[in-house]
């Protein structure tokens, strides 16, 4: 948060200064967002640091990375000084170990953002799903989520 | 893992010694095992340290807690010298935030565990489901879980 405008002008370095602050675990973490639009979300998160006793990805991380994207996606598009997303539920099939780092990616398409905006114009409030599927290095899939977050509007 | 009997004779202590390697970032989340048996598992994390900007604490610390609640009831049951438990899919339900340290307890019947013993002796493989309920402070439900697991044979 220096201010620099390289910095600040960037979506996701916007997005992962923040997230120290909102989720200081997940930045720990490593998790970070690579690229970040109002329709389009990639994160990535590394094994380093991030490893259970077999060398793999423990599962925690797995959901962090994924869980992360509906509230970037929401953030990017509504902000946080009027709403706030929260995630209401979240399914993860874990389909093979991680043995390196991942990256999962979740995209909103434009009908669905439109019908956001006008339900929190109308009613402050709205909800959407959101699937991510995570790969590993080699373009493997990992796992696949899929999520529902609720927008609120802050009191 | 110094030997004293009184640690090592508890099954959950000697889970939270074993978990510092086995997951070593949920150890580091506070994340503790308060009793296991065979057929019973408590589990807490605390507030502190993983909350997120709004004081609430994070979704991935409320799938963390739950989460290890399988893999500690197959390692009570079945050990971890010749079998490994493994998280197949998960969901958690967020029913309202937490603002305390939170519990969860996930048991497994009589007819369930002779199920395992058997097919884990016939087949070297087995599957379970447990669901959980995770409580605040105030016996209030925060989130509600489900999970499958799977329990391998250790190659």
């Amino acid at each position: 948060m220096n201010g620099q405008p390289a910095e600040t002008s960037d979506p996701a370095a916007r997005f992962n200064a923040a997230l120290e602050t909102l989720v200081p675990r997940y930045h720990q973490m490593g998790l970070r967002v690579l690229k970040l639009s109002g329709r389009h979300v990639i994160a990535t998160v590394p094994l380093g640091g991030n490893e259970n006793h077999y060398g793999t990805m423990f599962a925690g991380a797995l959901f962090a990375v994924a869980e992360t994207l509906g509230g970037a996606l929401a953030m990017e598009n509504f902000g946080l000084s009027s709403y706030y997303p929260t995630v209401q539920e979240f399914t993860v099939q874990f389909r093979r170990p991680a043995v390196t780092d991942v990256t999962v990616s979740g995209s909103l398409d434009a009908a669905t953002l439109d019908r956001l905006s006008t339900e929190l114009e109308a009613t402050g409030k709205t909800a959407f799903e959101l699937d991510t599927t995570i790969l590993d290095a080699d373009g493997q899939t990992v796992a696949t989520t899929h999520g529902t977050y609720r927008i609120l509007t802050r009191r």
